[in-house]
């Protein structure tokens, strides 16, 4: 705890990882590019499951479990795919102490297991559509890694569907891609940009790829959340048709869509400042500390008296923790959980339970506000209410960030200046040659070609030749 | 859906198997030895998961992820436990398209990794206990599989605690098994035994192991859960020492514990019958079927508004399912529920409709008795009386079978005689020889020494030595 947390101003990277290591959200791993999470960083982690995993059921899905070892010769199947994830895997060559006659890959993503599987389930209309979830682990070997967004093994949820018309694969592609925005503004209060994926962007294998696009607190971009309309494109590889309503076989459409422990490392970045993380209290492993103050035993009793009332009247309907250690003062303690991002702390002391009353202190705003008196009676209520209000000022802190943040430049070195400073929203021609061109001069990629689009777009920033829309440029993550 | 269900008496292992893939539980992939678990069968999982992440959490544990690629060394630093596991390993050679400087084995279970992070995680008395549990998919390359109960790779939890007392660490060891023990009588209806394992049948590398067993119904038993005391042997191994209250370094004391997707397969062997599964109402997936009954279109009308009110009376209560599809007959519908093992079914026609009655159903019971007519009027409370009623019989016919199926032989030919009928309870001088006598000659393990002793015991049924414990003998999955 002695440490002092690196500054976001000095060094964002470092304050990042100074973070996640300090609150113990998860330590590196002896094995190269892996990480562990820890119970705090997992219960993060389980909150956003349950929240994520209610809005799957809400609509339809339910949840299986395909094996994590996958023939090599089923990666092959679709050409664009494997290309898309050769350089990543990990092989198994050896089992039970001899060496396999195929080798086994870890899945990268679970494609071509899933669709193998489909091909033998699917056979009529009536089985469609086929809605299935599936919470897993995956490994894709990488080079540079960083705890939570980048690791070699991670946890994920993948969604893969099948669909009887072209039409519903693409609305079930847009309604997740929906989920994914709804879960990250009103779960994690980060808000979002929906919008395509260029050619270049797009998931190995997809038609159309679609992402949520979030700014962090350096002004980067995170791809938070993706979804994939394939059309027909494994279905064909993989022999997946039913019988139509016309009694004619027909290759099935599909979709797939996921989100990773990733969103971890997002909900750090977008809302932590340089006293730790501060959380959204719908996703907070401890929404509301408690912590009393005494100086002498007198006062001791007559404090943690009422302490155990206001316990006794929070819990079961917040997720709380008392915070009643004796070998630490309660400054340490208010760093400690400040650090650790509790979104509420409720302070009580022995002039408090003379008065009736606590202290509550909200972890998202500074100075003098942060602070409120308010009476025992009906704290929970009042407790109640402060949640929301973190929760919803929160949202609109991270939205005025990125308001703030995001330009739109109208010459090609106004792009480029832009791109250092946050989101650059942009006419583009659509070519691969412009957007690489971009890259190479800025290290900024395209993010995504926003849903909501002006009425009219000028020239290509690039090129200059006849633009169809707009897109985000940002250096991302 | 066309062909039948081999009968128990016939085959029960096919009977087995015919009822997975019927009920789709599972399929098997294609990869040798792993398996899909299929929407129907995950549920179940999620299930027994949630029951018992809530006994966990309950008990004061936290969850958290380790990396599933291990450094094959790691396994090598607790001797007994790499030479338990050696045979079992698959390994990754290369990872991203080169040769890995050191081979790295997936997990077959995850002491060496997780220790490794205890001994950097521990220094003093004051982070003690530490209390993770994880929920994980591990691999054990096996020869011969069987869905559910052996698949090279299995979804399972498993608890890693430290303490700072061999006393504490007992206690928890044992504090575990029994959380297992009451998961399985009061969630899954399956009455078990608890005992000690003998030293042939221990968890590689701990002091002491214990389990819960189950028996089938074929009267074989299934080890369904397992709790070890590891004394100070892996953190001596691993170095995981605490300065403990007289500020002296002292190496910890551990345990570790877990159950896996064979309970599922335990569920179904428990209970199922030749028309299929029967599962009990706690767990079950659906617990209530609503099947509405009519013949021609006056009576559809009037009978699908009598079952959207049962529908409404019942949802958010149960896990309900209505049956309403028309290109079924009723009797159909009958089957399909059976086959799945929905524990209740509620039928609805014209005559119930005009005396405001429907007609319930039981799974678990066979002839007229599992018929009732109730009336329409509180039916929510009286579904719910009925399954705690099928809740508790499904207890009590698992319990009267074993004991009908519980032998104590007092020859060592009744003992190879009583192991082919069920489990029989003997005394033991406790000799590996002996033990491995009796497996010679019937296939029959130690399951445990039961911790419900008789008084006296008699001489080692084996040898004729003193005998210091009564043992089970039975042939085990």
């Amino acid at each position: 705890m002695a440490e002092k947390i690196t500054p976001q101003s000095e060094d964002f990277s470092r304050w990042y990882t100074d973070i996640v290591l300090r609150a113990e959200l998860a330590d590196y791993a002896p094995v190269k590019g892996c990480m562990i999470i820890r119970p705090y960083g997992y219960t993060l982690w389980e909150n956003i499951q349950a929240a994520l995993d209610k809005r799957f059921k809400d609509t339809g899905h339910v949840n299986a479990y395909f094996p994590m070892l996958i023939p090599e010769s089923y990666l092959r199947k679709e050409a664009e795919h494997v290309e898309g994830f050769s350089p990543e895997l990990a092989v198994v060559t050896h089992g039970g102490g001899k060496k396999l006659e195929e080798p086994l890959v870890v899945r990268p993503t679970s494609e071509t297991i899933i669709n193998a599987m489909y091909a033998k389930w699917v056979r009529s209309y009536r089985d469609l559509p086929l809605l299935i979830n599936q919470w897993a682990n995956v490994i894709r070997w990488e080079m540079r890694t960083r705890l939570f967004l980048r690791t070699a093994e991670f946890l994920w949820q993948e969604g893969h569907t099948v669909h009887a018309s072209a039409q519903e694969a693409e609305e079930e592609t847009l309604r997740m891609l929906n989920v994914y925005k709804d879960f990250a503004e009103n779960e994690m209060a980060m808000p979002v940009v929906t919008g395509q994926k260029s050619l270049v962007e797009k998931f190995a294998g997809a038609l159309a790829s679609y992402s949520i696009e979030a700014m962090m607190g350096d002004t980067r971009a995170l791809q938070s959340g993706t979804s994939h309309y394939f059309g027909q494109q494994f279905a064909k590889a993989f022999g997946i048709q039913f019988l139509n309503r016309d009694n004619e076989l027909e290759y099935a459409y599909q979709t797939s869509w996921g989100v990773s422990t990733r969103l971890v490392g997002a909900l750090i970045m977008v809302h932590g400042d340089d006293q730790g993380l501060i959380l959204p209290p719908r996703l907070a492993p401890i929404q509301v500390v408690i912590v009393p103050i005494w100086r002498n035993e007198d006062q001791k009793q007559k404090v943690l008296e009422a302490t155990d009332q206001i316990r006794r009247q929070l819990a079961g309907q917040f997720r709380i923790e008392l915070d009643d250690r004796e070998e630490y003062s309660p400054g340490w303690k208010f760093n400690e959980w400040e650090m650790k991002g509790v979104p509420l702390r409720v302070e009580i002391g022995p002039k408090d339970v003379d008065k009736s009353q606590v202290v509550l202190v909200r972890r998202d705003v500074a100075g003098k506000e942060r602070k409120s008196f308010v009476p025992m009676t009906n704290l929970d209520a009042q407790v109640g209410d402060m949640l929301e209000t973190i929760q919803a000022a929160m949202f609109n802190r991270a939205l005025q960030f990125r308001e703030k943040n995001s330009f739109r430049p109208t010459t090609y070195e106004e792009l480029t200046e832009a791109v250092m400073k946050g989101f650059a929203y942009v006419p583009w021609c659509g070519s691969a040659e412009c957007e690489a061109k971009v890259k190479d001069d800025t290290k900024a990629t395209t993010r995504c070609i926003p849903f909501d689009q002006p009425e009219t777009v000028g020239p290509c920033i690039v090129c200059g030749a006849e633009a169809s829309s707009e897109v985000i440029f940002a250096r991302a993550y």
